[in-house]
């Protein structure tokens, strides 16, 4: 049994809202990582990004800021993929005032991806690699496999997000998941989407993964629960009994 | 995504309490089925069990009750075996006042569990073909090829409840399970005992098993949780968003 992490995805327009901020304050408890979603955003000057950042800090909240980009291309609403990906990532790296950033897993973009998680991991921060799969979940041995490579960049955790299509997909990744925490050195997160991968954001800690994604109000991802009750199902399997 | 039944065992020494007639009524709303362990008992009189079953059906409670017998050989503290175990099963057949009869596996025994199953069906009980194992989680192939024999009795409900030792025997009963829910005619129960095993009884509906067993106060078998508990944790899985 692992002890996981609650972060709680936001994704403000442009400044954190002052309901966003009493949100968060008053949900603390329940909230380890404040996982800041960027992509949506109008402006990345750097510094609009660097007073979004000291906003969240000034909360004076017990969190670990993690900062994502999240590209169309695994998802998001990021327009800048490749080579502007990179760049972008290589600014946001040099920027203060955050604990934990996100790189998204390229099987092409290796060596690009390896100088990226040192210069972050200089810069003091903890890299989150991840990789997403909105439509499908690849079959077992595609996903222990996806985990063995990623785990080579020398990430501090790796992430899986995938889609199940059918019971056995939900199986699929909580094995991967399962194998991996006991095999590789990076801590490993494993997500199933949707109301069907429920379990695999309320029982993560069973099967070796460290952090589970919640919401505050809308969910940023499908299957995403508020972050209250995440927590309190988080500790119904956590508590050795 | 399966309806899930919660059944609340309870295990009284001779009669049925007073207080636990009030847990009872209390936690109507969380309880399907009363699953009436007798194996404790120390009488087997016919009228002492006719008098325990009808004080179960004067609190007019909305659920089934299931009588059970679990022998020691399969965990419980019932010194009846083979033989003499059903003997016993087929006067209890025969007694009116209870909806369901458990009628545990026995490969061995598959002649004498064919006619206790016909035998029990005509006299209007649904019956629970049950197979326990509290020391181990036998392996995926076994466990799959243990629903299939079983569902060939003509049982209504075919119920495995094995203990992991590991997460990968939490994942195996589950995928037994789902295949089991896609590929045979009875319903299956699937329990991955202790706290380990605790999904498999949140989200027993998830991979299309129909009964999940709680419990009032301690728990019957390893893992069990308070049944008003354990109905909130299914709905949170079962409701389709």
């Amino acid at each position: 049994m692992s002890k996981v992490d609650v972060a709680v995805t936001i994704a403000p327009k442009e400044e954190i809202t002052d309901q966003l901020k009493k949100d968060l304050i008053r949900e603390q408890k329940s909230i380890d990582i404040i996982e800041l979603r960027i992509d949506q955003r109008e402006s990345f000057e750097i510094a609009d990004l660097e007073r979004l950042f000291k906003t969240l800090k000034d909360l004076q909240l017990d969190v670990q800021v993690l900062v994502t980009y999240r590209t169309s291309v695994q998802g998001g609403k990021g327009q800048k993929n490749g080579n502007t990906y990179y760049e972008f990532l290589q600014d946001l790296i040099q920027i203060q005032g955050y604990d934990m950033v996100d790189i998204e897993w390229d099987e092409a973009q290796t060596e690009i991806l390896l100088q990226l998680i040192v210069q972050a991991q200089s810069a003091g921060l903890k890299v989150v690699l991840s990789q997403h799969d909105f439509d499908k979940t690849p079959n077992l041995e595609v996903l222990k496999f996806l985990y063995f490579k990623m785990n080579k960049l020398g990430a501090d955790i790796v992430k899986l997000a995938v889609m199940p299509n059918e019971k056995q997909d939900v199986l699929n990744l909580l094995e991967a998941l399962a194998t991996a925490s006991e095999s590789i050195e990076a801590k490993p997160v494993g997500i199933s989407m949707s109301h069907l991968g429920l379990i695999s954001r309320t029982a993560q800690g069973v099967f070796g993964g460290i952090i589970s994604y919640g919401c505050l109000g809308t969910p940023q991802a499908p299957g995403q629960i508020h972050v209250g009750q995440l927590k309190e199902l988080l500790n119904i399997y956590e508590i050795n009994k």
